[in-house]
């Protein structure tokens, strides 16, 4: 499955200290009306919750629950629709103060310190996700 | 060597459980004849296979194999071209069911679970791959 | 805060062996005058510095040090004005000959081995950082 699409509505910003990182996003989304579309983004938060998809289960593990303040190396991901609504996928890389690297499934209740994004919206193509039956995931259609 | 481009085709799309990624990369931006660009992935594999260049020595070194599943934290790199033909250099960020951390460059044998990607391709600019004496490695002319 | 913008020129090069990471950022966009953007890069480091925001006591601690040859992961951020000046956020993830991985803020004095970047300007923004009360960071107003 590939869809050519084209670049719609660029936008650049920050969130705010204390809030939730995936619950920020999947707010400015819904709120601009993304419905499909890319991002990045750097910051820090102040503990993560990582999800990690058991391949042979088909379903997500127990969340890895990192309880200290780490750097935000890296959060890539994307914009789509799930069951109709704005669904944010995002996955990030974190690093304490030793410099040592985690990673996996942005979940809810990672909490923001500071985190600076840019999103480029889709158009020209819908995203939708249904549930894969290969992976069980769900996955754009 | 910096060169200004153009942004040109724009695709969003997924691969297939059970193929090679490196391979899955390469195969569509031959099909879509994408002879330069940037892209960005987030998913899960079922293994990876990660190459380290010895700065020292001139090559890569044997490959690191990770024979677990593991969520892509990050996969990000660009396309151009190697000896007439198109080529993807991509770099891969991974995390295990703990956590972890782990990365390097992308090697083939590197086999999908899922795979969610966008593709920008750049036009007006021609990025060919030349051995450098320097590093050793094939980059830009 | 969220700020529309249009995308800009694009540039898409190398940087050379041997030079500062951060300073070859920072100089192409001053030469570019790229007043607003976001990059990404990989390539490979002869060493790193990574710094580590303390969010308790404000302040970056001592950074860490990495004196070995390390693969980029992923290297990704923004471009926007500090006091008037072209100044570049990074954050930098890393992997080492046995794939383990390393992260953080990427400081001065992480020497490249080699880089291939993608900057994407963006325009009709204006982006200056300030003191920000609650977490000390130069953010965006």
């Amino acid at each position: 499955m590939n869809k050519p699409a084209t670049g719609g509505r660029t936008f650049i910003g920050r969130f705010q200290c204390g809030d939730d990182l995936l619950g920020s996003l999947t707010e400015l989304c819904k709120k601009e009306n993304i419905r499909a579309g890319v991002f990045s983004l750097i910051g820090a938060v102040q503990n993560a919750k990582l999800g990690y998809y058991d391949q042979a289960e088909k379903k997500y593990t127990g969340c890895v629950e990192l309880n200290e303040k780490l750097e935000v190396v890296s959060c890539t991901g994307n914009i789509s629709l799930k069951d109709g609504e704005i669904f944010v996928h995002a996955h990030i890389g974190l690093a304490d103060h030793q410099g040592k690297a985690y990673g996996g499934h942005l979940m809810p209740g990672t909490i923001i310190f500071a985190a600076e994004y840019y999103i480029q919206e889709l158009t020209g193509v819908t995203l939708e996700r249904v549930k894969d039956m290969v992976t069980g995931l769900p996955l754009w259609k």
